[in-house]
């Protein structure tokens, strides 16, 4: 339990309205006079004049709509990021390793490191101060985990994985299978054998049953604060900039990279061998096969109709070259005659 | 084995030919003369008449079209998956906990329940019923497994995640990680706690490698009897109404609602924030980026056709709005003329 | 260390310039003067002028190019994958049993198979000489690991999965879960029994979270040589013919044949019961919905545009059907005037 005022101290904001006991944080709709809640979005103003919360976490110019005590912030949602993170802090590591866990001969494990039940961790990997390996996680060989670095439960690190600092890992994701190499040869495949490493930064979050392959000859490499949702698959030797956030189930194919302060919405499908520069926006299911040098917003998914129109839509799409030279044909007649 | 008087019987339907010992099922293809098949599609009408099965499930109306004994049911395929049950009936826990398990103390756990080898179940968990754990599971904290329900090998509930009864959790899938919550702050990306759970209805099924975020603030939820397949992606908040199946690869982003009885196909992505009424149908890598508020189908893919033509036809899409303006404009000439 | 030499006898192939040592593969751009890289692709051509390798594999019209020792071959990429193979070899199996696995009584596990930690193995598998079970794999009930195959860290092999030799199965796959099989009948949804199995034939791959179901009947089927990439979905009893290659997150959904030699781009989603001839390649994001019998390049995925542009074509696009009948209308008209 805080109160408002100790709240505000630790952000430095100030507020209006009268001294309250803070025990959490909540919605708009659902917090109960102990718990603080934030606005950003219009589409919760009518939520706002009703809530019952201990205070509201808002910008200046909305505080005329709120009848409950209220924090005044430039970034109300960060903020509220922050006030959560008081109630509710990251997981800080109970140093030791749980007697189930096979830690095999060599392995550099810190004293400060947490190690869970059912881990394995290979000869030649290190675990750094203060990291947390969650149960029945996967470290194997010549992987690196970083100080307060967190792999949740059922992470796998398959080989030559090298985590920064602060790294969180989700359960079921993958980093460091191999790429798909494969040489065609007289009508077979020939595996290509995958290498390089993989690279990630400090700050980084590896969403649960992503994958990220090693490199082919050099790393697969992410920058600082890279964001990756859940089902993402990233391949060999892809480069990702700083602070680039990608939401689920995007694909990225090999060797392609992608700049700094990027975001790219989910479903997306990137080709690879491509680049693609700085504070570039891809909407959701676009697919991207050619170079991005201009920043901006782009998009490239059909829109959703009822089936019906879209049968009869799809019909056009499939002749629509035809068709448009035609028209195109017909004008020219129209625009002589 | 069994005899088809007897399947007839359980089963409250009648047949037409000679009695016959059953021993399972297969396809009309493949069937013995002690197995039992099924016909609920016109595609196979030819296999039907050449099928040497004991006996077919089908409808009174195709009976004649059926040259072995005939098993006359309104709904040939329910029954055939009745029937299959009975010679294939769903595993039953054998109660027991694995030497191998790691089981926190605290941890509560029914007597009649199953936990195989090699499974984490930590201390604020509970585990009811006729449950089975299947190996190599991970049950976190504050994680419920409702009765008779089965996780699979390799399922992972990460924290907070309630089953109701009769849920089948599939290998791989990973539900309760935290949802992808990042605010942005001076060119920094703070994480928002997720202090949400997940509540999963009875008799659920959750597939293969499929990902389920805990809620935000409030809780993930789906109803009774929602069938999700493999690899699907449910963003934090996200709730599904009762009946609702979801094909492969789909993807829900956070905050979503869809409604009871929805169909949706594999591929679709459904943006977040959305509200989608009851009875709607999606086909295959549809996006979905607003409100659905009629019942009825929809769609929204571009139809598959050679390159070359792809090639021409790609070009035109990406300057549609100044071809038709253009065409436009020449039409009011033409007309005007 | 092998010598120029060496290298060339192994691969029966002659060099130009002189001899040198040998200490393994390296792209043009980072080779050292111990290195070996190769010239395939002619985006590389700058490179190849200033390579410093030790040597280069390259096609004999290129070896003009190349100011240092050249190794002539007709497919430079299948020759380096063979000498990355020579510094690289494939890990080989060191028979043994690691005492943290469980092995269930009656499971068969050849001398010459080796067992990683935390492994579990169901009493009806059966484990092929050379084979290697990666640590916290499952290998379940009626599976088969044939010969010299490789699971990878926590690979799943369900239930009634049959692995011929020199497959790779990846970290994080799960084969032989259950299909997505349910009755509709009154309003529920029943479960109907997957009672067939998964067979996958000799020197197949399967990546990283790849999932793969067991037939409902009879069984899913993968043949020779056949590749599959990352997080890809194969539903029940689909059908893939000899060394069709298949890139990350594509799905087929059930009942699918897809033929050989076929190259199918990632993202791409393949309804159920179609069939697809050997030779065919789809382009990235395509959505197959009807058989494909004729050998060719396929595509069907919106190009991409700035997002104003794809707003506006999008409205086009919802309409397309009628504002092309109305032109043909207007055209009419103009024709007839």
């Amino acid at each position: 339990m805080l109160t408002l005022t100790e709240i505000a101290a630790k952000l430095n904001l100030s507020y209006l309205g009268s001294e309250r006991d803070i025990s959490g944080v909540a919605t708009l709709a659902k917090a109960s006079a102990y718990e603080i809640s934030f606005f950003a979005n219009n589409k919760y103003r009518a939520q706002l004049r009703e809530t019952t919360a201990a205070a509201v976490l808002l910008k200046a110019t909305d505080a005329d709509s709120c009848l409950v005590p209220a924090l005044i912030s430039k970034n109300p949602y960060a903020d509220f990021a922050r006030v959560a993170q008081l109630f509710s802090p990251l997981p800080i590591a109970r140093p030791g390793i749980h007697a189930s866990a096979v830690i095999e001969a060599g392995a550099q494990i810190h004293p400060q490191a947490q190690i869970d039940a059912q881990v394995f961790v290979a000869s030649t990997a290190v675990i750094e101060q203060g990291a947390i390996i969650g149960a029945q996680s996967f470290v194997g060989p010549d992987c690196v985990v970083g100080a307060f670095s967190t792999l949740h439960a059922r992470a796998t690190l398959v080989k030559k994985v090298r985590l920064g600092r602060c790294v969180i890992v989700h359960s079921g994701a993958v980093l460091g299978a191999d790429g798909f190499g494969f040489a065609p040869d007289a009508g077979q495949w020939l595996k290509v054998p995958q290498l390089g490493g993989v690279i990630i930064g400090d700050g980084c979050d590896i969403g649960a049953n992503t994958t990220i392959d090693c490199g082919a000859l050099e790393d697969t490499v992410l920058g600082h604060q890279v964001k990756l949702d859940n089902q993402i698959q990233v391949g060999h030797n892809v480069r990702i900039g700083d602070f680039t956030a990608i939401a689920g189930c995007t694909a990225i194919a090999g060797s392609t990279t992608i700049g700094a302060r990027c975001l790219i919405a989910g479903g997306v499908g990137i080709a690879g061998h491509l680049q693609i520069c700085d504070d570039v926006s891809i909407m959701a299911m676009s697919l991207v096969t050619g170079d991005i040098s201009e920043k901006g917003v782009y998009a490239g998914a059909m829109p959703l109709m009822p089936q019906r129109e879209w049968r009869k839509n799809a019909v056009h799409l499939r002749r629509l070259d035809g068709t448009l030279r035609a028209h195109s044909f017909a004008h020219s007649r129209a625009d002589h005659d």
